[in-house]
């Protein structure tokens, strides 16, 4: 299993990824998941891949070898444009490997968070299905998972707002939302790659891998803990109606 | 869906469960989940169920009348003993309408969480699987769900200790487990039914029905939110590796 995170907020995007790969429970790998393309200056793609790492790695080779080669994700015109540039290469690796994979009972399922900037353009955030077509995140709706979203989700509705949140904030949501999952769910594991990109920065300048025995992951995780029991203390008592006991 | 939450402490129990109840995205209904079985001063056991209302509803029934005649929960020796008294109306009620609900590509699904105390016996909680088998809570697993577990989970594992966590901590606990997982997934929805038990109570004093504007739940949850996000401003700043941007 895999969890990624992409957040994007008026100033700018912030993305993060576990490392762990199981092709099945006795067989655990650490891989980079957070893939970057950057002409500096000019544009900027950041890519969170989840599903089986063959096909990610696949769409991920067909990607690289275009854009240095000067054509693909190197001259497209705007995010839109480059979110169908990421699900055509979705689909080519769907019509090579697809149909033997689902002959053995797999299932086809790469998803892909892409986030970045073109110059004189806006930054953005997209989500490629596996069928090739792409999903934005909007204003209302300002982040998108992929992979195993649940246990990462509550923090996140409850704290990131498109217009209000900072990106350090939002880079603190995104290590919260990624920990918790961690701690739940075995299948996602560290280290924890994160990219915070502040708008019109076309370039990468904020980038940390954080292993599990990081000094300041630890020192997040236990303020937050204690911040977390402290707030569920200083809640409201709970009040209880008056329950008749049957005599 | 359903979310379900049971959570056992030295001090006692809390259970919590949410009152969705839906045959398709078109058809939802509010539907209690929670099921008390009194025998005052003697015996208290509180159900919590999820999977199709049917079943649920029939496993409940047979538990009901049998009770009522002083039989079965009425004479469980053991909350062990009780599980497997469950178990065994969860497996009478799979002999009648598992193979019919197959037959359709329907699931039998029926998920039950037991908690409660017989008289001169510890206070205990366990999971009745569809199958009819007992999983008992533990000093290190202190909580257990049933439905829909993942939104509600991570909070439940920062906070939730079996020897220091107090029962009015527990029910904030189980009560922001529960409303995460409303605001994330609309399949669960309020009421939310909240009852605690102190140990050798034998009875039930406090018991709450939450309705989705409950003045107490809303404050509840705006003390939430707000701490939630102060916490997050509190956390120690992410500091970043150098990157060298590539020329």
């Amino acid at each position: 299993m895999t969890y990624c995170v992409g957040i994007k907020t008026r100033e700018g995007l912030v993305m993060a990824s576990d490392s762990r790969s199981n092709a099945s429970y006795d067989q655990v790998n650490i891989c980079r998941k957070m893939h970057t393309f950057i002409d500096p200056g000019e544009r900027v793609f950041v890519l969170l891949t989840s599903g089986s790492l063959s096909c990610s790695q696949s769409v991920l080779t067909l990607l690289r070898r275009d854009f240095d080669q000067g054509v693909g994700l190197a001259t497209a015109g705007s995010l839109y444009d480059a979110a169908r540039i990421v699900g055509d290469q979705v689909r080519k690796v769907s019509a090579m490997d697809r149909q033997a994979l689902e002959q053995d009972a797999y299932k086809f399922n790469v998803h892909i968070l892409l986030a970045g900037q073109i110059r004189g353009q806006p930054h953005d955030l997209y989500l490629i299905y596996p069928q090739g077509n792409p999903l934005q995140a909007t204003e209302d709706s300002p982040f998108l998972q992929i992979g195993e979203c649940k246990y990462g989700r509550p923090i996140l509705d409850r704290g990131v707002r498109y217009d209000q949140t900072t990106l350090e904030d939002a880079a603190r949501y995104a290590l919260i939302s990624l920990d918790s999952t961690m701690r739940s769910n075995v299948t996602v594991g560290p280290p924890i790659d994160l990219l915070v990109y502040t708008r019109n920065e076309l370039g990468i300048s904020r980038q940390r891998r954080f292993t599990d025995k990081d000094p300041d992951l630890l020192a997040i995780n236990a303020h937050w803990e204690q911040a977390l029991r402290r707030a569920v203390q200083e809640l409201p008592p709970v009040q209880f109606d008056e329950v008749e006991t049957p005599k």
